[in-house]
């Protein structure tokens, strides 16, 4: 038996970790043993990375790059895979989307190469499911701690669109989940498609 | 006019770090002037991964190379370019070609994806010539500061022959160095290859 693999995305501000901890709740309600992962961290290594990269201020795109795929990398090994084949859900806030869309993205080093190097550095391990919780930029900067510079808006722009056409290019494995109206409203949407995607879920 | 960029590379215990010294010294001697580098290190990030590394214990092989690799990125875009750019010549102590010796070896990552994943990283930056120094693995051991358990002799002799290898590989560019004899005896053959080296080099 292989367990399931949930990850929440999208840009700063949306409510992904909210989300998780709601989505975790309710999975482990049902009666399903769950394991929560963040990134960076989630292993004693990425939360020294997530320590570091919060730290320093003026690091080379590949610089950040490699040091959110080093914790990615433990992570896996570490946790997501046994849990997975313990065949316990994992509900992961951030996973290799957003690589894809912050340094594919806003520091722009190529989603093909970005794409690529995830493959390695996780073994081929790939979400079952990704929701990208959308919300307009500023909707997520209001929500949010809000660091509201201009350059932090145009920036999540990019993110965001990025995340848009990411979805679409991953339709079925990818989905867009509109972050708009109150907490209770987002995780009932989450909710309605995490049940649609276990019940095809041959363990599940 | 760019600079010049020489690299150390070799098993622990070789004595790169002491060489290092040594070149630059006799470099700065000739009125040259020279900026020193390590790996990983080099830069406020380098040596926060440089401590990481060291505490560590059971990484996962791709968490261990994308920490070295997001080292490496930092130190060229924040030392290693804007001194090739003023002229100077730069001394490393290890760069890319231990990447692939080590984990490309050791840890059997594949050369191919390291080199490819080395390139971007760097931007496509290597070195104008590398030195690897090379010494049987007992007298590198009994060198250095010796772990001198079987299973780190037994890893050793798998990053030597691929250090050999990879020279072969690249003959011209990657240089072998005999090790034995005294340190003035390794650092006048060093010398010489710099020399005649910086003799061909257009703005030597």
């Amino acid at each position: 038996m292989r367990g399931f693999f949930i990850v929440l995305e999208g840009i700063d501000g949306v409510g992904k970790t909210t989300q998780a901890k709601i989505l975790a709740r309710k999975l482990r309600q049902q009666g399903r043993e769950v394991v929560e992962v963040r990134e960076p961290g989630g292993t004693q290594l990425g939360e020294a990375i997530r320590e570091l990269l919060a730290r320093e201020e003026e690091l080379a795109p590949w610089a950040e790059t490699c040091l959110f795929l080093a914790s990615r990398a433990q992570l896996v090994e570490e946790v997501i895979k046994p849990a997975l084949a313990q065949g316990k859900i994992v509900v992961g806030d951030r996973f290799s989307l957003s690589t894809l869309a912050y340094q594919g993205g806003a520091r722009g080093l190529g989603v093909d190469r970005l794409a690529q190097l995830n493959s390695w550095v996780t073994g081929g391990l790939e979400p079952d499911l990704t929701l990208v919780i959308d919300l307009k930029v500023e909707e997520a900067l209001a929500r949010g701690k809000g660091d509201l510079r201009e350059e932090i808006r145009q920036k999540l722009e990019i993110v965001r669109e990025r995340y848009l056409s990411l979805a679409k290019e991953r339709a079925g494995k990818v989905l867009v989940v509109s972050g708009q109206g109150s907490v209770e409203e987002v995780s009932g949407r989450i909710w309605t498609l995490v049940e649609e995607a276990l019940a095809r879920w041959p363990s599940g």
